[in-house]
């Protein structure tokens, strides 16, 4: 009897997974297993097979690739450099964390949810990196770039606006930097291995004078976030 | 009788180019005037629309995709810290030289052959992604996976192989910095507009003292070449 109840319990919850995850796709998926996996945070579920990790990875150079097609379609005349800004506007860290969570992906990502470090990270965009290599999967390149093109570009990245963000906060800080005869520093102050991972803690140094850290998995982001800091505190 | 001879030399050309072109391809290429573009270095093309630098970008990241792709389904259990060194081996600059060299780029691109700067930078990796570009917007995603598969990484990456490669000087510079107790740090030395583009100057430092520097367009290449300038000179 318990088995009986666990396995119809459990087919329940297949289906509600399945009617949400349909609403945030738009479209039915085809292989809920895949999506599941795309879903589940390391936190949840430690094996390499098992977690999001792989797809995040698979779906990070798809959307980038998609990404690179779109810019050079709309943008026929732009040199490179403007559209690898563009595609750094339209798919950083911060932007994907946003999208996903106005796409509802919180409610039918498996995590942690006691881990509070979690919570402040942007585990979401990550999420949503992976559910992206798994609808690749499921629906080839042309049906990712159409489902890209429609759900996630269309909706929430408005290009003339986004022609107009200045995202690299380390550019504005090095622009004040140079008007003002200063010399700007990321120095990275430690590296030690946590949980398996690199972790940088970068400083910006402003004429030798430490004015902001923080702590990443990788330096690029740490140096971003000490850039953000630096510019709060220099009132810039 | 000038502007006859002109056109029959410039269908004659044509012609030949064709007939490389598709020897180093493999196939017959559709939209000859897009594999032209592909070809053509900024030295000989300044336009944005004209020279290879758009398609440079749009190749990267189709390769940087079909390469993902190609990881994921040969390693199922692998995590996706390999993932990602395993491609940066394979797509890194100097590997992607090497192989358009072997593959005869050097012959059918156009560029200035009198500037000593090229002669020594690796320009055609950089065609060899615009060539893959062009292949993607001729045959479309499936056409380019195929063929990339078919003629750039079976004949010229050597999985096995690769898997044993210590590709990241820098960790091998950290590696022994902290087995000695060493402080290594990269620190930007100088950054300058050149050609309308940023150009670093990276310092790898050894407890305080600088012991190699590097120009590059990007920091990561900058700090890549400082530091194998630094393991050369510490003998490591």
């Amino acid at each position: 009897m318990q088995f009986i109840k666990v396995f119809f319990k459990s087919q329940a919850n297949n289906r509600d997974f399945k009617k949400q995850l349909s609403n945030v796709l738009g479209f039915m998926p085809g292989d809920i297993a895949l999506y599941k996996t795309a879903l589940s945070h390391r936190s949840v579920r430690e094996g390499a097979d098992e977690n999001n990790e792989r797809l995040e990875f698979l779906g990070d150079a798809v959307l980038s690739s998609i990404v690179a097609h779109y810019l050079f379609k709309k943008y026929p005349y732009k040199g490179e450099g403007f559209l690898t800004e563009m595609r750094s506007k339209m798919v950083n860290r911060q932007k994907l964390n946003d999208i996903a969570l106005k796409m509802g992906l919180k409610k039918i990502t498996f995590y942690n949810k006691y881990d509070n470090a979690l919570k402040i990270s942007q585990i979401f965009g990550n999420t949503l990196e992976a559910l992206i290599g798994a609808v690749y999967l499921d629906k080839g390149y042309i049906g990712t770039l159409k489902w890209v093109e429609k759900y996630i570009i269309m909706p929430h990245m408005f290009m003339d606006d986004l022609e107009d963000v200045e995202i690299n906060i380390k550019n504005r800080l090095y622009g004040w930097a140079n008007k003002n005869g200063k010399a700007l520093e990321f120095e990275t102050l430690d590296e030690k291995f946590e949980n398996g991972r690199r972790l940088f803690t970068i400083g910006a140094t402003v004429d030798g004078e430490l004015i902001a850290e923080a702590k990443g998995y990788n330096k690029k982001d740490a140096s971003q976030v000490a850039a953000q800091l630096a510019v709060a505190k220099l009132g810039l």
